[in-house]
């Protein structure tokens, strides 16, 4: 775009979520803005192949943060604030959707602090997206109706409580960011009441790692899936017995034995 | 794609997430397969402008099911199956993600008994996307710690109850189906503990009628919001106060006294 702007026009960010998986699961809208953005700042689990549409000058930026490097957002906020101010079209792309613990909020405050005009794409977050492809409902009208989307960074025992009684409610639980801690989680939510037979789905998608999904309970999912790694999406609820059940190809009457059994 | 097959080939059915609001919101990979599909079976709720995509040949079924009028879901999938036994790439367009409230967990049971072979294509589900195009972030490391989708179609006593304990955990709920049953949400949440001033948000992204959010609190929201038709989701949270704070324009000092105020 840059040969349209002069150098004292304003720049402008967009904050994009790339999708989860495969490059072609990005927006329509997210693409054409990364196929027109001069300057593109990309996180490190976006599908590398994106960056194969950004036009042959973009600069592209890695500001990817390695687990366990001590990241600075402050930084990545300044360098998308310093190039916008010089007319450039930023596009922040982000793996999943932005606003979903991708620090997208925060991002967007530095901008209207710094009075930078933003646009938001959303993207398919890999909390919905990464279920999805593994042909895992979150909802099912005969086994949840409702999900939560939780950080499994961090867990206290009042936050089990809370994930115990929407699990005995039947709700689905999506835990992102807990594979650290799946051992942790799995037997908190055990001592919170819920029963080891409950279904845990742990299943991740992308490249280069390739996609792989393990079903198993809560008492034996650390186990199964202890050579899945991060980043991997955890799901708890009675829809993972419904995968179980069809991937086992038995029949409707037994689901619904299922269903009236674990509600 | 009929041209490349022959009419013993088996068929395949895609379930196809459309996103939210615009039709550029859907996936490159969902609209891929919207133009190369021999058979179109479209909700209500899609931008139509993603039909003109669609191959001059191919059928465009009108699948919505209006409120209030007795939809059949069997029908659906009954034509779903027969449709690809003819041989034909079918595609279910679905607004949003076909799991999010999108009965698509049924239809592929359907698929399976049939035997006939299905792909998902996630797409941006309206619970996180109308907020997200709203500028609205349902997660905010100073605000809120995860979110909950939930149907607000109907409610009890005991739903309204975990939906306050969530709330009190700083959690951001998000209602779908819920703007016929506004008035009684909130009236149950403030009965189940949850103060008056609690920040609510109903925001509705999309064509033809246009966009809006109206920002608000629990005590007011019904009122404030009366003429914000469904289809609108509702949200319900501290990121509500970050949105209005922001909106005001008062600065980042306030916002965390804000933060530390609600939490």
């Amino acid at each position: 775009m840059s040969h349209l702007r002069q150098s004292s026009s304003p720049g402008k960010v967009f904050l994009i979520g790339a999708g989860v998986g495969d490059a072609d699961l990005i927006t329509v809208r997210g693409l054409r803005y990364v196929m027109q953005a001069d300057v593109i700042l990309y996180d490190r689990l976006i599908d590398p192949r994106l960056l194969d549409h950004a036009a042959p000058t973009a600069r592209l930026v890695d500001v990817g943060k390695r687990p366990g490097q001590s990241a600075s957002q402050a930084w990545i906020q300044r360098l998308m604030v310093a190039e916008a101010r010089q007319g450039l079209q930023v596009v922040r792309l982000k793996s999943g959707d932005p606003f979903i613990f991708g620090r997208g909020g925060e991002e967007v405050e530095a901008l209207i602090e710094a009075g930078i005009p933003y646009e938001i794409v959303p993207g398919v977050s890999s909390a919905l997206g990464v279920p999805a492809l593994a042909g895992l409902p979150v909802l099912h009208r005969d086994y949840s109706s409702s999900v939560s989307i939780v950080s499994g960074h961090t867990f206290t025992p009042a936050l089990l409580n809370t994930w115990a009684a929407l699990l005995q409610q039947s709700s689905t639980l999506v835990i992102l960011m807990g594979m650290a801690n799946l051992a942790g989680i799995a037997c908190g939510l055990q001592q919170a009441g819920i029963a080891p037979t409950m279904p845990v789905a742990v299943s991740r998608t992308g490249l280069p790692e390739g996609s792989c999904t393990v079903l198993s309970t809560l008492a034996d999912i650390a186990e199964a899936a202890c050579e899945v790694g991060a980043p991997a999406v955890i799901i708890i609820g009675n829809v993972v017995a419904w995968k179980q059940r069809w991937e086992r190809g038995e029949p409707a009457a037994e689901l619904a034995w299922m269903a009236r059994e674990f509600a």
